[in-house]
């Protein structure tokens, strides 16, 4: 830390933080046969575990995990000795409130975790990631926090990145802090077991990233999407083992990138804001729909890739009226949207309050800008701040059509 | 941001986030004649203005502060240009809860506050300035703060570090999180109208520094403690505008020189616990006696700066009997106590359980041991993990001794 001391008596205080994380790419990690990396010194393991530390965890899984994995996730803890209290959740965005923050943070009072030495250990998917992170980032002020995570969304980017989130009156993400997991274990044989639409969604984010960062991992999407969606990234055929490990390891790889000096975005220009102007705000009134469901129909009416796919399509669309993106970019990037099983359309776009009071929403985010990622020809990015309401209502005509066109 | 990849496919991220702030010692702020200084280019004046910047301010203050200040603040704000919702708070423990921590994220989303260009502002105490950071700093991840310190207790301590906090669960300080304001602004006029014990309540947090790094404060707080404090900091003499000065100088850059490399608490063995180890509980269990009471008796059993003077007690007694201080030395601790109006004793002390279960919760803060500071002569610090049950007992009855002594 550094203290000066002006001439006129103030103090400038300036220090820095260091924070390191892992991101570590692991195979069947609840098997049986899987062979646990040894602690020496003091270097931590998968749970981190020191040698002579303390073995006592808190344990957040998802109740859909814990259905398919419970008898394998409770024999991975017993194997590996540790002591552990389990809070089951259900996953999805209805679980990203502060009341679960603060019933998870009255679980770690209650078993008396350290403040140091036992992480609280997730095995789930974004949501979970997002507030399991954020109640520890609170917790006493911050406890460590280790993530399986199993699904797409959380191996590549939820809890890739350092953001941890609860929503907040109405609104998406609205609480959170900055505070990266210690560890994230991207196992995707997790992804064997996952609804396809979950691994679409999933996709969503990659997709994202490839458009706007990555023109390779764009035609690895085109070439392999469909196979790596068919074969739930299990690798049933050799190219599509290849290519499952090839999209991940981009994603991964693009997603820290764009980090880069940005983990807590210092800049408020980021090419991971593509998708992500209007969606928040047709997410969050997709959740109240479903809400007001009997709860026998009741699902979810839209999953974040979901609404990240619709929010890709209206700026994809902007862009090529704008010229920067040819008309034959923007066919591969519909047929690509199809093909990944994503949404071209939802009757929440014809509500112009819904995308009036989304971008409004984005530009208070983003300081006061609209700072909107368009692509620029696939693969680069370039950020505008002057979109109207009538570029969007044609965008939204214009996929009003592409839906027509899909069902005629 | 360093990103490396390691052999085996892992990703490993290394990064540094800066944290720039200041503390301003300024003097009467509010006046009329108060000399603004101007906006320059980019650097923002004492209201977070820039040239052409927004002047928009969600703004906290303490109910007895627009008791005693309220005209001249909003004349102050007027003058300045601000354009400023406002919103009264009571100070004192009890308005540390999550309840008006989200009252305030409530009311940023109503007024509509922009990120990063509209801080909110604290006109307030510790408390305030604790239950507003945490509010600001979780709030759409952070927005920036500005706090014009109106206590002793908030000049020289709870806003110069990085802590936020609400108390929750019965627990003081249990959930919060580390995030300094961008500008604290010390302007010891405010303090001619503090009560005579909120006085010594900050006193208390300037003693404790000084007898584990400062013997030199020490030494100022024996000369002129009962000046200044009679004075109300205000110099009404010369020297005790000097001593004014001198302390509240000494005891900012006491408590920066302390939070050197450590604004994040990466090391746990810290000088600053002294007085904090038993206290949090003792401040807690008081708290809720005082709850207990019929409103028209209610007022605050103990303050923050009394239950360490308790706690300073119980642990310089343990010093002594294991002579790490001397006879003379905790003479003169115990004088300065009874000097600067502090307590020496509460029925609290007598009941086993408060101590022990104080000691138990700030081990599991501590990632479990003691780390107990104590003082080793005046002025400097030794941390010890065996102290016992009936050491913690024998200090009992010495203080119930002292307390005796000074009511005899």
């Amino acid at each position: 830390m550094a203290l000066t001391v002006s001439s006129d008596g103030d103090w400038s205080v300036e220090a820095q933080q260091s924070v390191t994380y892992s991101v570590r790419p692991i195979h069947r990690v609840l098997d049986r046969t899987f062979d646990m990396p040894s602690t020496d010194g003091h270097e931590r393991d998968l749970l981190g575990r020191t040698s002579g530390g303390s073995m006592r965890r808190v344990v957040v899984a998802d109740r859909e995990v814990m259905r398919l994995y419970g008898k394998k996730v409770r024999a991975f803890l017993d194997r590996h000795g540790i002591d552990y209290h389990l809070i089951i959740l259900p996953g999805g965005e209805a679980t990203k409130t502060m009341q679960v923050v603060f019933r998870i943070c009255r679980e770690l009072d209650a078993y008396g975790v350290a403040r140091r030495s036992e992480p609280i250990i997730v095995f789930g998917g974004g949501v979970l990631n997002d507030v399991v992170g954020m109640a520890a980032s609170i917790y006493r002020r911050g406890i460590e926090r280790i993530v399986f995570g199993t699904t797409l969304v959380a191996q590549v980017d939820a809890s890739v990145g350092a953001k941890t989130a609860s929503d907040y009156n109405g609104h998406k993400n609205r609480l959170g802090t900055y505070r990266p997991a210690n560890l994230i274990i991207a196992d995707r044989s997790f992804l064997a077991t996952q609804e396809r639409r979950r691994l679409s969604d999933g996709l969503a984010e990659i997709l994202k990233l490839a458009i706007v960062c990555d023109s390779n991992l764009f035609e690895l999407l085109e070439d392999y999407g469909t196979t790596v969606l068919d074969e739930q990234f299990q690798g049933r055929t050799e190219a599509g083992d290849k290519a499952a490990t090839g999209i991940i390891d981009a994603a991964i790889a693009g997603m820290l990138a764009e980090l880069h000096d940005n983990l807590w975005e210092g800049e408020l220009a980021r090419a991971t804001y593509f998708g992500h102007t209007w969606s928040p705000k047709i997410e969050m009134c997709a959740l109240e729909r479903s809400r007001s469901w009997l709860p026998w129909r009741r699902r979810t009416w839209l999953l974040h890739g979901e609404a990240v796919a619709l929010d890709m399509l209206l700026s994809v669309f902007i862009a090529h009226r704008r010229n920067l993106v040819s008309e034959d970019e923007i066919e591969r990037i519909v047929a690509i949207v199809n093909r990944l099983d994503l949404p071209t359309w939802d009757s929440l776009l014809e509500e112009p309050a819904v995308l009036d009071q989304g971008l409004e929403d984005s530009v208070r985010h983003r300081d006061g800008k609209q700072l909107a990622p368009l692509p620029k020809t696939i693969g680069s990015v370039t950020f505008v701040n002057d979109i109207t309401r009538d570029e969007v209502a044609s965008a939204v005509e214009w996929m009003r059509s592409l839906a027509g066109r899909r069902m005629g």
